[in-house]
């Protein structure tokens, strides 16, 4: 890691944690080649862990409605806000491999109003911003918007579910200090080769 | 219930979720003598509702470390925040209920500064609050602080999992205009006879 | 008392005060059972003490216009805003009362956008934050709200009065460290007997 | 006057008012040359009008205690705050001929922190502004630089009082449109010939 | 100077400056009949004080589009949110002179929507005070309304380059403890004899 | 160019610039191998591009006191703030190259006190945060902490003016809708071969 400053709080041994917190990070070291840092730094606390990761991927994982770049717009957009390093950078590589497109994550993380995105999708990140910021002003006129770009009512449940949960990511992660793993910064931008 | 507006979402019916599920709030039902709202909005999603209470079980059932009423402390002070009139009229009662103190809870939601707490948990709640408004800033002078009053790691995690997870519950009730049920209102308020 | 920390300034005698304020306090007292604390903390300023009951009264008392219920609408509002622990729990117990409705109050104090009341009402509080968060910022386009509403000039001028009016009160509570007596935080909230 | 909006109430006819405030209106045009606005505003409700000045007087014509040029620096640095056109102007005026000072009230309007007065005042000035912004934060830290400056308890209550009497006094001038008398923009920064 | 604080940095002597800079201060003294103080200031840095004077002149010095009271409008708005007491000062004076109106300048630094302008002034100084607060998220529903006023693509790139410009301009004279010259207060307000 | 919207203002032709404009346009395309945006856009306007380059340069070309990684770190932070993505991404590139970092500038761009940087450099950007957020309130306390750190009061000054330099510049860019070149997001992100 480059980071300055250590986790805050001390990173269990992969042997040493549950069966099934265990297989999760091997299969996820498997699929990516290295272990990111998230799942380490939560394994301390192996209960959070599996709730975590439950909310996670049934909100992350859904084939239905947004597609799974857009909910990785919503997660970029929403961690920017947080200022929230690990969840930018690790979920901005995410973006870019799901959109395909490498230079929209970074675009996201500054400012959406100018990312290279449909008009339907800012739409869905000012209402994930609005769940962000100023959730108790949410009402009818908000949800109006988001009828005329045509989102569902799944859609937009998904919109502030997704908002919500990174939220509280981004909480974990800022104070956590938890960093993200250098392989990040690089994925998703070069094309394939 | 009582609000003017209905719920924005379809509240499922109860005989239509799974065991699981459906037996959860039968039994919060004969505990409470009624069924929360938060339980028969969050149903419509299965996977959500499990991952959401498993999540909130392990932080506030936990026996360890800070008090249950210290647990409740920290939600009202996030939820009052983020203007969550749902977690504050019910983590209110359960306040009451668990600090055995009826006027704890409104002075808490009002202005925790004033609140007739220790200054332990008045550390405690700046932390919570900190990690509510600006996480991004939490850093070492923070910990200082707490570990001046005696939080173990263990504790200021608790502190600041539980302020970030009531701030995703915070926007799930706003958005979804969940409204706390009347029975909330004035449980705890009344000496017991 | 419950609070920990003692009020700031020094409370005076009853029967040290000018007659004409020993008078209102046992006038008060005679009719709610005790004395409010605002009373106190405020006679040891005679002077202070009637300009401020004469313009609460010549606001607060009034027959045409605003019911007595809506005027402590807008006190509950604009004193959740700045965050008056006395404010909200002393006037939330006159709302309740003068508006026959027990919820009502904690409703307002946390989201007034939720609260049970009318659309004429929350276009009231509306006006009522703009007031207490930026006056400057008032104009023809929220006379024009208000207007639609059906409000006449004297009930707007009444909103902005009682807000303003309460914002001076709220900073006075605040600083001076005055606390809400506990019978205020019961009152109302049960059906009379 | 020369603003291009009329005020946004009618203002009353002098020789429609009660006999105390035409007297009173009278006695200060005698005394300054032309009728302040604000008496003329609030002359339509004589009840309020009388309440407000009472507290007024109350507060700003005290000889003891602090200055009365440092009275009117608390009303401009609260009323810069609030963005208020008119008490910013006028008791401008007021300070500068209060302070002898041709320049005070403009730089205290901008920025306090850069005009020219001593350390005491500006440690003034500072609490007048957090009364202003945030009174629920006050707390014995704010009391404890107060004193290292030598303020007592009733100058304290003092700066306090005025911020927040002011307070209401900006809202009620920026809501009702009220525009400062054009003789106050020159007052006091020539020298005396 | 009337200031308490000296400025920050040393303020170079006249004679000890390049040519071009001795020169253009000799000809602003002679032309004032003082040195403001920002000449002064800068000028320790030459090459600086050559880019600052050329970028404003040709911001400021235009005959085409907005006239030169209204770029000074912009400069006190812009200067006002950012607390600037130079810039206030020393533009205020320039306002009121090109302006012929000595009551203009203090009415848009304390609130620019109450001041004596047009419409279209008012939007223009909407659009200076979004770009000097929040840029980011200026759009076309911005540029609609400026054009519905009339104003042409150069004059809206004027707008937003004044109200930039004198941000940076504000900055420098906050950090420096930069001081407007005591002539400035006066300059303007009396009418020509 | 990847952004879906086209600049806001017509980009000249580079034959149809000043001499002295296309020069160095096509200076800057030999070394870099492309025409930065920034360049185009600004042309439009020759004596403003002029000034402002030669800003520019002043500030970002010197040899002595901050290093010119650091110089660039203050771009990057200051322009996060607000949310220029023209700035972040151009000068995102020229930081990492600069630096030799190709992780720094994301991670600045994010939240600086997590980036891997000195403490002293974490004071620098503190600064320079505040000149951009509040420079109102920069005084001796933040001097006072920039000295500990072993700052020059040239490199103070160079912290400021390069902060408040890009804030003209940011605003510029988010205006105008000047879009980062594609190029510039991949710069300095790969290990030269």
């Amino acid at each position: 890691m480059t980071q300055t400053d250590a986790p805050r709080f001390p990173i269990p041994q992969l042997n040493a944690l549950p069966d099934d917190i265990r297989e999760r990070i091997l299969a996820v070291q498997e699929k990516s080649g290295f272990v990111p840092n998230v799942f380490m730094v939560l394994a301390q606390r192996p209960d959070e862990f599996r709730a975590f990761f439950a909310y996670h991927d049934t909100l992350m994982d859904k084939d239905a409605g947004l597609s799974k770049a857009e909910r990785e717009m919503i997660v970029v957009a929403t961690s920017a806000i947080n200022q929230c390093l690990y969840c930018v950078v690790a979920h901005g590589a995410v973006l870019r491999i799901r959109a395909k497109k490498p230079l929209l994550a970074d675009q996201i993380a500054v400012n959406y109003r100018k990312a290279d995105i449909t008009a339907r999708q800012k739409a869905m990140l000012d209402f994930a911003v609005k769940i962000t910021t100023e959730s108790h002003k949410v009402g009818e006129p908000d949800f109006a918007v988001l009828a005329q770009h045509g989102f569902s009512n799944d859609e937009i449940w998904d919109i502030a579910a997704i908002s919500a949960f990174f939220g509280l990511s981004n909480r974990m992660a800022n104070f956590s200090n938890m960093m993200p793993n250098d392989e990040f910064y690089l994925m998703g931008r070069l094309p394939k080769t």
